[in-house]
Order: structure tokens, then C-alpha cells, then sequence
């Protein structure tokens, strides 16, 4: 019949154990836990805008359903299916195959299945609506920190800004890490792990300052990061300050978790960390208001030269 | 922040109150009936492939959320919740406003709740995820229809076809009725009407013959339409004979529900028929095999001019 459906049929139909009716219908099919949640979120690439348009296919494939189970983390969700609606301007099968294989070797180590495709022709854009699971009481959401809390964040911050600033050529003396910017691993694990114990949780998407600013929005809640306590990618130590400030605080891309625990909580994070085999570190605290802040070694307030990603901000 | 959180809040947050959790975090939280299966749909809509790009913003609000509901209806779902990812190429409030009225009208009709967004700036494209609910035994899958089952159609076909002809001027002696091809409704009521009554279903997007021969390979059975016995719609009647067949036939964009009905289940259609206030209509039967055959009054075979849509042959 139509190219959409050999697409389909080629690239993007998998065995979906976990379906009860999988790619190849109006619909597909698949049954929740009783009792369990949803948790949906919907997340679009756009080629010019979220990546370059000649990107790694394996890595583009890998990195956009990478970027929806970030979310599903930080919700405390587990995944367990996703649609695919994929924009291609012609037909590339070597890209094809390459796209698919990086997005299914990343669907299968976290065990989702693409429950339903659409391919249709146009500039290149790739969008993912990943469904997970999550017992309603625990989801983590963002309005629940409190002045108090202790402010964390996994992993290290900045690597994936400054692999973007390289690429663009801005930078040319820095070794960035690019499996940070080209194969983020969603903190699955540890969104789990923090269900019961974090009060509120966000993933790093578009810069920790942004992103920290959505909890204290929802949450009605200040916070303060001192920055000294930041942990920073490795690849940022030869970095000037400003730099430094500038990749970590407000760069994006990072996929890790902030989160916030409260005094109670607290004892229980270094196992946390332990079982989902990623470093937590304390960065800071919420607070009554007053936004986020961040503080020098000496207590003094830091000035950010940039803000978040914007998404009407053109790419280049 | 980024203008785009801006545009999720202004045009496309409206209370959900089926869901635990709206738009505005990381994920939406929502709760499914248990024992339900959820059936999922995801269809984009490009400019200039799916859609004139100059077309009246609220119509295309409506038929974007409309072509995935059709889905769920063609599965006997009930419709429950649906995501949105907005790509458009700068920010238009007068256009945004009237995109998401037509969107919202449709989604409160049909009883179903934006839950999740995501917009970015690009060419104007639109995907839409849908979530609906069915028990899952009584799902309308394409994969039941048997030989002897009847073939019946809902509405009428060709009205749409007939309306994009004459707005690409190939066609200027009609009057076509273009509710139909800018307001579609989808037939969510004889969806659900049909759990358990018919055997098999699809909806006619891509054109009666096209998506009837899906029914027949999934479920290996061949079909013969009556072309006397197919619902016009009523533009159509001053066409030429061939110009009849190929809107009917092979057109597409009618988002009627084309279904398989045992002979046992025959004597309740009139009665689904008036409970969901649509015409059906038996057009023919399924037999063996042989894919989708045409006959005219004589019993001769009819052949077709054009297959059904392609999503990668450019739109004019």
C-alpha cells in the first residue's frame, strides 16, 4: 500500500510482549496495572532546533526517546510504552535503520515497547509520547518541595552544554565528553528509588537555574544552590569560571534529576544512590521565596549570563 | 521562561478533571478504569502533505484531535485523553487562540482531556497521541472479519475527496459540502455501539478500498464491494460515473467507520444504526480471498483509477 505502512512495517514493528495488540492496527492495545497510574508526556525533536540535522542517526534515535523516559524519572515513573511519530524528508533506509536501531537497544534496556507509529514526509522531526507506570501517591511531582529541603542533583552538569558549544564551533580547546550530549542515559533507576523519599523531582533539560524554577513556581518555595558544591562534568575543569557557570547552571541537555528531600529523607539518600549506581550530591537548599539563587564560596550572590533553553531561540 | 511554557499555558491548559495531574509538571498522572485496556493512536498532521498550510486555524484544531478519535472509534474505544505536539513556525496569537478553540470544542465533546504539550518553533505540524479505553475483549480489531461476514459502511463517502479537488481547482462545477472535509466528525457512538456486533473495523482515511484491503490482510480474507450499493454523498450526484468511484472509492478523509457484521449480528445493526444517529449501509461481502474487488450492477469488475492516500506523494 503507502510507503507510511512499509516504513512501519520495516523499521518500527517489534515483538511488544508487554502489548496485547501492538503496530498494525487503528490502535494499539495494551493493559495497565490495576491501580497503578499513568504518567504520559509528549516530547518533540525538531532537526535546526534540538539537534543538528546531520546527526549520528543511532544517537538521534537513542537521544529522542532518551529525552521522554527523562520525564517518566522524573516523575518516579516506570516506563512501559511509547508512540513514534516520525517526519522524514525522503526516504534514507540506511537512516532508517540506523534511527531504529538506537531507539529500540534504548527501549529495550528500559523496558518499553513502541505501541504505535506514524511516519509521514516533511523536514526532519521526531516526536515521542512515552506512557509509564507509577503508584499515584508516589509520583514525584514538582509542587511538592518545602522551604527546608534539601536540594540535590545527580550525576555531573554542563558536559552536554559545552559538546554543543564545540560542535558550534564556540569552543576549541575543550575535550567534551559527547556521550553526554549524544546518548544521555535517563535516570530511571533513581526516579524510582526516590519514590517516597523526594519531595518534589525535575529533570535538567533545558539548564538546572530553569529547571530548578519550575519546582519552586509549582512548589511556592525559594531556593538557593551554592555553587561551589555544583557537581561539574570533568571536561569543564580546564574551563574559565564564567564558563564553568554557564555550562552547568544554565546549559541543559543534562537528562540528570534535581530533586528536593526533606530532613527526614536525607539518611536515606546515600543508599539511594548506591542502588541506582549514580552520585547524588547536595547542592543547596529550598527556601521561603525569593526564586533561585545562587551563592558563592563567600556567600555571595552569583549573576547568570544566560537563561534556559528557548525554544524560539533559532538553534545556530 | 521560554515563550514555549508561555504558549502551554495561555492556549492549552484547561482543567482536566478526569486526570490526577494536568499539564504543567514533568508528566500528567492519570488513573485508567481497571480491567479497561487502553487503546493508543498517534497521528501527525503535516502542512501542505495532510493539510493546506492557509486553512482556517479552528477547523484544523478540530480535524487533528478528529482523525485520532476516529481511531479509538474504529476500535470501539471511549475516548479519555490525548497529548499535543504543536509545531509552528512563529508565535501567532489570533492563529493559536483559534487552533485551540477548534481543538478544545472537539475534545470536550467527545468527553476527552488534553493532559499533555509540547511546542516548538519549525514547520507547522501537528501530532497528537490519543488514549482511549475498551474492554479488552470487545476491542474492533482489524484481524476478526471471517468469509460471509457482511461489509457495511457508516455515513456517506467521497465528500471529502470531491471538496479537496475543488479547492486545488481540478475541479470547479461542484458545490461539495466542506463541513466534511474541514470538520469531520468522528463516529465515536457507533464505535462503541458496534463492541461486540461487529467482527472487524477500520476507518476510511486513506480511502474505502485501501483500508478495506487492510482489514483483509490482517485478516486473511478477500472483500467485494457492491459500487451500486456504496452511500454517495450527496455532491457527488452530478459527477461522471469514474469521478464517483474514485472519490467514493479510493479518496480518502471520509473518517466513517467501514466494518465486517456476522450474519447473527445482522439483525441488531438498524437498532445501533438509530442509537448512534448515523446511516449504515451493507455494500458487499467478505469471501475468501482475492483482496478488494469491485463489482458494478451487472456483477462485472470495476477497476479503479488511483490507489489511496501516500503520505510521501507531495500534496499538489
Amino acid at each position: 500500500v503507502s510507503p507510511e505502512f512499509d516504513l512501519i512495517a520495516r523499521y518500527f514493528t517489534r515483538p511488544a510482549p508487554t502489548a496485547l495488540l501492538g503496530v498494525g492496527d487503528d490502535c494499539a492495545l495494551v493493559q495497565p496495572q490495576s491501580q497503578a497510574a499513568l504518567a504520559i508526556t509528549t516530547d518533540t525533536l525538531v532537526a535546526g532546533r534540538h539537534f543538528f540535522a546531520d546527526v549520528d542517526a543511532a544517537s538521534l534515535g537513542h537521544k529522542c526517546l532518551a529525552v521522554n523516559l527523562s520525564d517518566l524519572a522524573a516523575m518516579g515513573a516506570t516506563p512501559r510504552w511509547f508512540t513514534l511519530a516520525l517526519t522524514v524528508p525522503r526516504i534514507d533506509h540506511a537512516w532508517l535503520a540506523a534511527f531504529a536501531g538506537g531507539l529500540f537497544a534504548l527501549a529495550e534496556r528500559a523496558g518499553t515497547a513502541l505501541v504505535g507509529g506514524d511516519t509521514t514526509a516533511g523536514p526532519l522531526a521526531i516526536g515521542i509520547t512515552a506512557l509509564g507506570e507509577v503508584p499515584p501517591g508516589l509520583a514525584l511531582r514538582r509542587a511538592g518541595a518545602r522551604a527546608g529541603d534539601g536540594l540535590w542533583v545527580s550525576g555531573a552538569l554542563g558536559e552536554a552544554a559545552l559538546a554543543v558549544a564545540v560542535r558550534k564551533g564556540r569552543l576549541a580547546a575543550a575535550a567534551p565528553d559527547w556521550r553526554r550530549l549524544d546518548w544521555p542515559l535517563p535516570r530511571l533507576a533513581l526516579g524510582e528509588a526516590l519514590r517516597g523519599v523526594a519531595s518534589a523531582a525535575i529533570d535538567v533539560s533545558d539548564g538546572l537555574v530553569a529547571d530548578l524554577g519550575h519546582i519552586c513556581a509549582a512548589s511556592g518555595v525559594g531556593a538557593v544552590i551554592d555553587w561551589p558544591s555544583v557537581p561539574l562534568g570533568a571536561s569543564l575543569a580546564a574551563l574559565p569560571e564564567g564558563l564553568r557557570r554557564d555550562f552547568a547552571l544554565a546549559g541543559g541537555d543534562d537528562y540528570e534529576l534535581c530533586f528536593a528531600v526533606p530532613a527526614e529523607g536525607e539518611a536515606r539518600v546515600a543508599d539511594i544512590a548506591r542502588r541506582a549506581d549514580v552520585p547524588l550530591t547536595r547542592i543547596g537548599q529550598f527556601v521561603e521565596d525569593g526564586g533561585v539563587r545562587v551563592r558563592d564560596a563567600a556567600g555571595r550572590a552569583v549573576e547568570l549570563a544566560q537563561g534556559g533553553f528557548d525554544h524560539f531561540r533559532p538553534a545556530t
